[in-house]
This record gives structure tokens, sequence and C-alpha cells, in this order.
């Protein structure tokens, strides 16, 4: 049985954090798939085994069991010393991104690309709001990219790996994102570049 | 000069769970009025001098200048030893519930109240969906509230002071939560019997 066992599906872009970081630290892991798209999460056997937040991924390691991909990535970084802060400071920094992802700059992408091309659900002023939420959350990202390789420096570290969850699907969901965010695509290359950088199809088992 | 010096404003929930940590911590600080509505977080001053993510409360701390009230709290809860995880586990427990406030528990609710009390904006497909999500996280929540009298055990923790940021406001946005959501209510009752504890327009400026 591997090290560490994440609950996962290929479409969530917040469980391929998880998984790029376990691929790119090298950790023996592998992936459980969860039919989230059949109600999986939303079932008392997730609520009261795995998650009561009803949210994917979660990882396994031994006996711990950890939710919330911002959890996860801190807890891999503490276990492995990759793409890891190097002093409270630089820690600090990182967990400022992985929150600011988790609150507009992952969240609202997330949403929107769940209802248009997830659920395929015509245009709406929900999809408009969100997308305006989108645009306001990738400015500030591609702000900070034009002034820094990385999120946080001159290094990678998990906070790229969290801002990555939603950059490499690429459903239309009424947005050129990489027109319009060249600093966001230029980083995008250089996480692809990144050596073992698998995309989340690669990684995760999908429907 | 106060030791702790917190850019807020009286109407931000976000501010208010740093404010409510550093009173409750008996830390010496003062706070520094942001003119949020005029459009203060929007200049050029404070996005290259305070916080490039556009956003309030910014925290400064000597020559530290921290942004992001999950890092501040942590940061609060190193300094003091007040509100802080016992262990390593304990503090990832806290985190996970910080996540999930900023991405779900007050996020969703913070908006639909700027929309709805703020703004005077009318009621729209839009207001219709935050309230949908303002609900599904406010049961995650009160679920956990029946398990345990705090979110992460017997005691209170900076994951509550996070999740408290807009729980005592109570312009109406068309949801009567504390009917709803009895558990939760009750948490509330507990924060506010807590030695020190002050509602948000007593601890920060307002317009």
């Amino acid at each position: 049985m591997a090290d560490y066992r994440l609950h996962c599906f290929g479409e969530s872009g917040n469980s391929y954090k998880a998984a790029l970081m376990l691929e790119l630290s090298g950790c023996d892991w592998a992936p459980l798939w969860v039919p989230f798209f059949e109600g999986a999460t939303r079932t008392a056997e997730w609520r009261e085994g795995l998650n009561r937040m009803g949210e994917a991924p979660v990882l396994v390691h031994g006996q711990r069991v950890l939710t919330q991909s911002g959890v996860i990535l801190d807890y891999l970084a503490e276990e492995t010393g990759k793409f890891a802060g190097r002093d409270a400071d630089e820690k600090r920094e990182i967990w400022r991104w992985i929150l600011f992802d988790n609150h507009k700059f992952t969240s609202y992408f997330a949403t929107l690309r769940f209802m248009l091309a997830m659920k395929k659900m015509p245009e709406s002023p929900v999809t408009e709001f969100l997308r305006g939420r989108v645009i306001d959350a990738y400015k500030v990202v591609e702000k900070q990219l034009t002034v820094t390789d990385w999120l946080t420096g001159d290094r990678p570290t998990i906070a790229d790996l969290s801002l990555s969850g939603y950059v490499f699907y690429d459903e239309d969901v009424g947005l050129d994102r990489w027109a319009m965010f060249p600093a966001i695509d230029a980083w995008r290359d250089r996480l692809k570049a990144l050596p073992g950088w698998k995309g989340p199809w690669d990684l995760m088992p999908m429907k």
C-alpha cells in the first residue's frame, strides 16, 4: 500500500494541488477515485468518516486524515521539505497566497467552470458575476507575477502549487485567460517545466 | 505608539477577526481607520505600500506588515500564546477551519451583506445564489457545533475568532440565521461570554 493515499478525482483542481505536490516531491502515493458526480461527498459515510466539510481532496497518511488542500500542502511541505518556506516570515507569505487562492483565485473560477463546463448551465447573471470576480482575482496575481517569477519570490513553493489548481484545465468558460494575463501564462510555462510535472488528467482518475 | 496597529474599518468583519483577537489577548493595539468606501484600498498607495491584494485588514507590528486575517490570527497566536493550537495536529485542525471560513463561511456571507446592506442593491439571481451558498456553509458549521462547543474542540481558538467575523452584524440579508442555526447561535453566546469580548462597532472606527 502506498505511503500516501489521496481521495481525489481528475476534474477537481483542488485535488490536483495535492496530487501535483505528491508527484513533484517524489512521494510514494496513490490516488483513490472519488465518484463525486454520483454524490460521494454528500454521503453520511464521507461526511462522518472522512470530511464533515463534504469536500475533496482528503489525504490519508498513516493514522492521519487531512482535508483542505492548503492544510495538505503545508503538511507535505513539512514532511518532505520540498516547496516549503525557509523561515517563519516566508511561511506567512506562503499562507497569505494560499488564503487568497482559496478565497478568490481558485474559488470563483472553480465555481464558474463547474456551472458552465460540468453542469452545462447557460450563461446567467450568476456566471457573469463570477467571471467578474475571476478577472479581479487574476489581476492581483498577474500584478504579482510581473514583479516576481513565483508567487512569493524567486523559487516555487506550495503557494504556486495551490494557485496552479485550475490553470491547466482549458474548458471554455467565456474568458480568454492567457491572452488577458500573459504573466500568469508565463508562470504556467515555468510550472510545466518543473521536473516531473504532469497535468491533472495524468495524475488522477476521471469519470 | 501602540505595539500593534491595525488598518481596519468597523463595517469589515475580516478586520473584526483581527481586532477581536488583539483585544481578547490583551495586546497593546490601536485601530487605524481605512476609508474603504472612499476607495482607499484601490489606491496605488495601498496596493504598493501595504497590500497588493487590495484588501483590509493590514496589521503593522514593528517592521512587519501582515495581511490576510488568517495569517494575522496565526501570527498573533504565536506571539501571544493565546487561542493557539497546542500541537501540530491541532494547528492543522485550526487552519482547516480558517480555510473553510475564508473559502465559504465568511466569504459568501460578506459578499451578500455587502451587496444588500452596504450597496443597497436589489435582490437578484446573484444574491439568491450567494444566499444558497451561505446556507450550505452554515449547515457545515452548525453540524460541527452540535458535536463540539468550539470549532476544534473544547476551548476557543483562532478558528473560532476567524469564523466570528460576520456573526455579530445584524443587517437584514433575507436570512434568519439564528432561527435556522441554533448551534451557531449558542456558540455566539459563548463567544460573547469570553472575558473582554466586544462587538465590531466597539473596537473599530466606522464611517
